[in-house]
């Protein structure tokens, strides 16, 4: 079922999660690279527990999962008469699966708007269409963005990224990785700096998994590398995804984002957000107000379930970061290119709607 | 074995290395924190390969086994004829078992200095007192910097630190840690941050288990956190040892050092290199002249033995950066704290010795 197709870099080549029968399919990112393996979810529960222990994330993709786990439910409860109460108790517990994205709960409003007061086989059908659309409409802005993205670098370059921001993450290209495979695409990559992204390592064991089934010329660093490459003039610009952006541009993204935003300035390399306009929530006004998702002490102190610290050793572990917008040289989205300042721009933006 | 005493947190509570009969004992750092186990080295070829494979390491701490792994080896050959060459031969290959920091080679060459034409016995006893010196002295200039160290603080501080630099490192209190341990004792310290260090891990293996041993408050975090930590007003200095310290200032010290640096430089943090004056070698100009090891792939593939990569994906492993001159605060050494510029200061420093 892994829909792998090499050479086709300009859409995709891996399907994170999509409806099958009467199910939510998603291919379990935990066992990546080790295995392909795949869940059939049946319940909005199962959908929760699976966004939540990170089987499925980057923020676009859970949106899409999210959607298609409120389409499940309704599935499993049409034929009870509190059907409808079930289906809204449901959203309210896939909105809150992960706090810091805004694409989950954004999913799941605009299932909500669509189903409307539909019952029955109709709100089945309702839910079912919406996540439909939300996936092709993803599917769609990776493409675009990336277009945009690839347009922001002329000559070839060495890119690094963040975390993984490809098809795993964002339904068909991905937001930072769409943006660099269309710049592979255009013979214009010199190489991709995968960073692996401790404590869950999702550059080591997603990103890179992404890119060599791809055949993209990649080299895997560890996180703390990535001043030293710089230093040395191996980076040509970072590019990095986002979990949320503030209406002021601040932008919430994977923990350890900042860091490489700081070190970009200084090093006077292009620091580049690449996220559809969906991640873009307007009614955050900054970075400060962003909830920032505190996870479990043992993601530190065990890598691949090995204990690699004392055991009960303290741990500070934030998944998210913010990078404040002053430190972003440019946002892309499906939408278009946008510079700083973000404020006048990103407000722009959301008055056409 | 374990010369484990709570709460004498201002004496170093564990040794790294020490002879025993005719054997050097190390302490595996390798199995820790699982396990505390001990090699038995009877030549200078199982010394080379424990500082190779980083059983032992440290700046100051291989310096001391390298000695007495020179040592040991004139126990095994000093009935042969041709024990004298065996020794010079051992000497050259302990001398590179690894290339960057100064202390291995500048052992080596104390100890030649000190065997000198002396044969037989003779031989074995003047280089057993030569290793006895250097251990002796390393363990005195912890004592010393620590103290110079504490008196950069003057109200409680939380500290981050990287890699390893205690008594596992360095003999005695360690390094930057043996700073650390003097706070402490001295009541300024509030907190340390001890961020993991990938690939190898030195922080949660080593440090979070040093510090655990003497009680002293800690958390641990990954490598991509320090960014966001110092943004959050968290982190009062960075402290970290050094591998090599060129003539001009410019440190070598373990890979990401010079991220911290830097993060430290835009967040107006104090950055501190805490290292013996037998840490600096007055013979390398700058850092571009510091040789930088470059390591196995599969150390940043592969997390405590499992493969947490693609099996074959490009790495690039560099074990070392050079943190340039003009972002360091001070080197703290047991000679006293160094300001910039530090060309000056550190000529001084050999011209009266």
């Amino acid at each position: 079922m892994l829909r792998s197709r090499r050479g086709a870099v300009d859409v995709g080549t891996i399907t994170a999660v999509w409806p099958e029968a009467d199910t939510l399919k998603i291919l379990d990112q935990r066992q990546l690279p080790g295995a392909v393996e795949y869940l059939t979810c049946r319940s909005a529960a199962e959908v929760v527990a699976a966004i939540a222990d990170l089987a499925v994330r980057g923020a676009p993709a859970i949106g899409v999962a999210g959607l298609y786990g409120l389409w499940v439910e309704a599935v499993r409860v049409s034929a009870r008469p509190d059907a409808r109460d079930r289906v809204l108790d449901a959203a309210g517990r896939l909105r809150h699966a992960r706090p810091t994205a805004v694409n989950l709960a954004a999913a799941i409003d605009f299932g909500l708007e669509k189903l409307g007061t539909a019952t029955g086989p109709e709100a089945v059908s309702r839910l079912r269409k919406a996540a439909d659309t939300l996936a092709a409409e993803e599917r769609t802005r990776t493409h675009r963005q990336a277009q945009w993205g690839a347009s922001l670098v002329s000559k070839t370059a060495s890119l690094l990224t963040h975390c993984n921001t490809g098809s795993l993450a964002a339904v068909g290209m991905g937001t930072a990785l769409g943006m660099i495979r269309a710049l592979y695409a255009a013979g214009r990559l010199s190489q991709v700096w995968v960073d692996e992204t401790r404590p869950l390592l999702q550059g080591a064991r997603l990103t890179a998994w992404e890119l060599a089934q791809d055949g993209i010329p990649a080299r895997l660093v560890t996180d703390s590398m990535a001043g030293s490459l710089m230093a040395q003039g191996l980076v040509d610009a970072v590019v990095v995804g986002a979990d949320r952006i503030a209406a002021n541009g601040d932008t919430a993204n994977k923990i350890g984002t900042y860091s490489l935003a700081v070190l970009a300035h200084y090093h006077q390399v292009p620091f580049y957000v690449v996220a559809p306009v969906t991640t873009i929530d307007p009614k955050t006004p900054d970075g400060h107000r962003i909830p920032i998702e505190e996870r479990h002490p043992d993601e530190v102190r065990r890598v691949a379930g090995q204990l690699v610290a004392p055991a009960q050793f303290p741990v500070y572990n934030p998944a998210f970061d913010v990078t404040p917008a002053h430190l972003i040289s440019a946002i892309v989205t499906d939408a278009g290119i946008l510079r700083p300042p973000y404020a006048g721009a990103i407000a722009a933006l959301f008055s056409e709607d």
